[in-house]
């Protein structure tokens, strides 16, 4: 399929599923991309550029590496680039990306590989549904020290446009992948890793990080309905951040954030911290 | 002026500025915004109504609720409802409201009301741009018990529809008002409280919050640039969140809820908290 056909494809899910593609627009997420594809952890597939790119010195020296490395990169007129661009200032330049598949057993690897003792965190969106507030988790889990991302069944699609965008990179660098509730649960109990959900009703999360273990997954529900029935049933805790009467609830990024930091490795601990 | 065609205007900021007056659509935000009203915190001007709002017992129970209490209601077409709406999904129902306008002494009212040594928490947004990252921020503040919201020059209008959205019911409840950088500095030096501002190169605010004074500032920037040069000349202290280098920084909003958390008044905190 020609370059630009397949770009303006992927903007549907059911083609990123099949294709087994995403996409990625502007200097900044493609430098990102880039710097994650020398890296090994993303294989990039093709670019296109439009004559706008070449309108700044970085968008010029981004044109020239993504060349550089051997990628197929396709000249096309602004308008035909419009017509693939998921933003309408989109600089110029998007690039394709095989999507990196991750079986369940990448949880394992950062569980085998810490030192004993050494706290490992695992998040779990079971839900969430907004793009941005997706993106904005991967972005404060990668920043937080989370080891890997599970996304179950009804979150969004974490390599649509948008929570690429969102993401600011973090997905480039952040191992994620999809499972069912029971494999999860199967994998999660066998890897002796106890689940805490984030729930209005549970105890304070700053009492309970005090107990935390050093092996620990978190799920986030959705937006509107929270924890699904399933993954509430497996959480041996449930931990909120508490509030004022005045919302009823935070959303959703803010919550996985408080709870991600509360929970953070030792490494992002000061001298001082409690 | 025509209720349908001064809400068709006030989607224009200079409108809203004109006018003294914003829009809330949506049946839950339109309850928060008639609970606010009941309380005396917002004074209501009319209502536009379509049809679609009747289709649920909640929508009937709110559009009752609206004309119950004297409020212009005016029932119109559902097309020309969405020719005033901000959504593609506005449920039918939309509140025009006067804008509450808060002097700069507001700012003075939590401090004085204040027990000795109880933490007062102000909130100064300088020149965060996104609506939605505002709304957030707007929402985590009130739930985790920050007194007031400040907007510096640059800062998104606090009173468009898709901050009055994100932030769910927060704007009626969270007295916020825009003031220079100098009448700020001015007003925070004569009642003796610190500012404190959000930049990477800070300290990590764990340890800065032992020594939070009761009444404390807190400064958060734009979503590139961060703190202007004249706000960040007046911070006694720079607080970070400390990150993994995977990502380059924090959403503001993330950011701005975890320094919030971290330096959050003793009621929302446990026995057990640090």
């Amino acid at each position: 399929m020609r370059l630009l056909t397949l770009a303006r494809d992927l903007r549907r899910r059911k083609a990123r599923e099949r294709q087994g593609l995403f996409v990625t627009e502007g200097v900044r997420a493609v430098e990102e991309l880039l710097r994650a594809a020398i890296a090994g952890r993303v294989t990039l597939r093709g670019a296109l550029v439009a004559p706008e790119l070449g309108e700044t010195s970085r968008g010029a020296a981004l044109h020239a590496a993504l060349g550089g490395n051997g990628l197929p990169v396709l000249e096309v007129s602004g308008r035909d680039f419009l017509s693939a661009a998921d933003t309408d200032a989109p600089q110029g330049v998007l690039v394709l990306a095989e999507v990196p598949t991750h079986p369940l057993e990448t949880l394992a690897a950062p569980l085998a590989a810490a030192r004993p003792g050494a706290e490992v965190r695992l998040l779990v969106l079971d839900g969430v549904q907004d793009p941005g507030n997706a993106g904005t988790i991967l972005r404060a889990a990668a920043g937080l020290g989370a080891a890997a991302v599970a996304a179950l069944p009804g979150t969004v699609d974490l390599w649509s446009a948008k929570v690429v965008r969102s993401a600011m990179g973090a997905l480039f660098h952040l191992p994620t992948l999809t499972v069912t509730p029971d494999a999860l649960a199967a994998f999660l109990g066998e890897a002796g890793v106890p689940l805490w959900g984030a729930a209005g009703e549970g105890e304070p999360v700053a009492g309970a990080a005090a107990e935390a273990p050093p092996a620990l997954a978190v799920a986030l529900g959705n937006e509107g309905h929270g924890l699904g029935a399933a993954v509430r049933a497996g959480c041996t805790r449930l931990v909120s951040v508490p509030s004022t009467p005045l919302v009823e609830s935070f959303n959703v990024a803010v919550a996985a954030s408080i709870l991600l930091y509360e929970l953070r490795p030792a490494a992002l601990r000061g001298p001082r911290d409690g």
